[in-house]
């Protein structure tokens, strides 16, 4: 885990005390000058807990990161020397606001594979897929408007909604994802109040946190709800090629291409760092997307986006995609087996057919949350539950992430995590769910941190 | 110029209707949908100008592209070779939302050159001081909120205030840069309506597009008057190296470190394609900045912050910049000697001490804007003054980069844009003021394109 900016904390700064979190309360003499928006700013004391897991001895199942080391570095290295030597005076250039045109193509190919047959003007390359969801929310959604996401949902999509002032409904999952009745539910006690919903957020793919995946049918019955009710659909699907059996689901955007914005990633397919990402939108909004995206960051990195490109066009990078399948399905089923010989009865969790995440569901009782900082002295780290909610829910869930530690890590950190649930089981029998209690560690803020993705 | 986002136009296209902007007026069934920040985004129309501008046959004084071509290719290839040899796994990956730790302790050694004196947790690294500029709106700015800018002001910055829907007031300059009288009186004029701007945003050197750079005393003068209104100050400065005469001037913010946001870039000093620029931030305010920037792309790319970082570590990188500082010099003499060769009477210009931009006062009652659709049919392009006013002030004015053709370029461009104001010249004198009249080409919008930086 790459940590940087932190106050440096010891040991005992673990559970910090209530209300001094270590990023808001300093004296700041700029305080009565910030926008509205950046009062409900502040950071979420769960990153103090993460500056500690970031030590080599904790086993952290807590940051989402993908396994770089299971990419060549020499083929990253020669793909660079390629580019810069036919492409050079443009990767260092300033660029086009939407991204380079051949990229784009490639990515128009890319989603192909997914069902989507795009023209490549629809595509709108970002600084990873984040800053395509900054923009859609920047331009759809002005201060209590309403979107709706299922729940859990994804931290770093909370964070945007949150920083744009959006109300965000909740809609309940089931074991194929985003629960069809629900949403007809939530959009009909929303109409009641008059109010319409700018879009609904979904990660139909190999979910995250929740380690699930929409069945075609479940997919097609959403859109249909979506289309009757004339509400848009942001479809995030940063893992959409990561499934095991190598089988790559029908995004709900190859069904329909004006009422789906459909977002995509080269983070977990090649490399993080190098932050390039995609919308696939329509004509008009991706208009609007461009426009958003110059005044934000003018354009995408060039250098980035002809390195991917170049990659793209001199590597078998499907080979590449089934390496990384692999790697993932390998630690997969090492924290299946270590949460079948680890957890205390009353303990469940999802099967995940691909992507990054397992969604533990804790005992009757316990709260993962306050859990968090017995984890951590115990050498493990998770995220709570309570991150990928807005409202405070969550509090009896925990995501394991397993996609960057090798598989005995992994099994060391499900094991230390059996101990820690434990002996929270103990103490509650012994004196009651109080006797759990301690101070509260609150994961909510403003954003979760890059550490927690 | 690198140019991708347009739809394809012909030469006949090049002054659209009135009212027809090649980027707005389509069918859109999102239309309603959209927040009310996004009314405002409308794609400038000189947009389909530069489009045409593009072609290799004009001669193109528009963008304020740096010269690329002066960076050894090869220092580049073996640097990022390096870099992936030693930090690749780290370059590759997700990481922190304020930037790479040793990148922010060189920033710290390089802005030491203006006097600034930061600590390494100050430095917010961003991608490209644009989203510098965005972040800091976003963290200052509700909608209505007034802010105060020199006149002519950077034409991507006024997009950035406008896409926050922040009232811009205008501020005069004299040769001097941002004139303190004009300073006080706005700042007056404010104060008996009740109104505090949110901060004065300046370019204290080699201003862009003005090509001007205030003197130490009248950066004293403007943070003094600035210091008593309590009114903060973000200095942007993405040529403060490129002083001809190799003379650094020292920032605003070595005077204060409280009172003043300072932006770099190394988008001149390196590569404009790596997108790497910084904020020099005040303590509270860098945490807001950390967070919004979070919410924005999660972190700024691994990928190019480690490849400058080694190049700085590595390479003679102050060398580098005085080869850049000929360059441009180089440029800015071939500017000059033309403007003076080939200007008629009446024409006036500025004469920058480094940077990339000459401003240019055309005869009076001249058209800057009207007048830009006839120069491109004489193959030279350039950005009329009204880019740079929030208000459609500047028409009399035109921007030109001289940063990068050739210096045989520069002087036919010159030649041409002279015969094109000899044209309107004696169109004016023979038909008088409306002989120059013709479809109003309009340069406002919210983002002017990567291109008319």
């Amino acid at each position: 885990m790459v940590l940087g900016y932190r106050p440096a904390l010891k040991a005992g700064d673990m559970a910090p005390p209530s209300g001094e979190s270590p990023l808001g309360n300093r004296l700041d003499p700029h305080l009565s000058r910030y926008a509205k928006r950046t009062h409900g700013m502040t950071a979420s004391e769960i990153r103090s807990l993460f500056a500690v897991a970031s030590r080599p001895e904790v086993v952290s199942l807590a940051g989402g990161m993908p396994n770089i080391a299971a990419l060549s570095m020499e083929t990253v290295s020669s793909t660079v020397a390629n580019m810069l030597a036919t492409r050079g005076q443009v990767a260092l250039q300033y660029g086009s606001g939407n991204g380079d045109q051949h990229l784009r193509e490639q990515i128009c190919e890319m989603v192909g594979l997914q069902g989507i047959a795009p023209h490549p003007d629809d595509v709108i390359v970002t600084v990873g897929s984040q800053m395509a969801l900054d923009l859609i929310t920047r331009i759809f959604c002005d201060p209590g408007d309403v979107i709706i996401a299922e729940a859990p949902s994804y931290v770093g999509a909370l964070g945007v909604f949150r920083a744009y002032q959006v109300e965000v409904e909740h809609v309940a999952m089931d074991e194929h994802g985003l629960n069809p009745e629900a949403l007809r539910e939530c959009l009909k006690t929303l109409a009641a109040q008059g109010k319409t919903p700018k879009f609904v957020y979904t990660i139909p793919t190999f979910h995250n946190p929740a380690g699930l995946s929409q069945p075609q049918d479940r997919r097609m019955e959403i859109l249909q709800i979506c289309q009757s009710a004339g509400v848009l659909i942001i479809e995030d699907d940063p893992y959409g090629l990561l499934g095991f059996d190598g089988h790559i689901p029908q995004a709900i955007r190859s069904h329909d291409s004006d009422g789906v914005i459909y977002l995509g990633s080269f983070s977990k397919t090649f490399a993080a760092g190098i932050r390039v990402g995609w919308a696939v939108a329509p004509h008009g909004v991706r208009e609007k997307l461009t426009l958003a995206a110059e005044s934000a960051v003018l354009c995408p990195p060039a250098f980035s986006q002809l390195t991917i490109s170049t990659y793209l066009d001199t590597q078998p990078w499907m080979d590449q995609i089934k390496i990384f399948r692999e790697v993932y399905r390998e630690r997969r089923d090492a924290t299946l087996e270590a949460l079948t010989q680890y957890m205390p009865e009353g303990t469940t969790w999802t099967h995940p057919t691909g992507g990054f995440y397992v969604w533990v569901t804790l005992p009757e009782g316990m709260d993962g949350t306050a859990m968090l900082p017995r984890a951590v002295t115990a050498r493990v780290a998770y995220v709570p539950g309570t991150a990928f909610y807005i409202n405070g829910d969550g509090r009896q869930s925990i995501r394991l992430s397993y996609s960057f530690p090798e598989p005995d890590r992994i099994r060391e950190g499900v094991r230390r995590l059996g101990g820690v649930i434990n002996e929270e089981l103990k103490l509650m029998h012994t004196f009651g769910t109080l006797g759990v209690a301690r101070p509260s560690v609150s994961s909510q803020g403003s954003t979760p941190g890059p550490d927690v993705v």
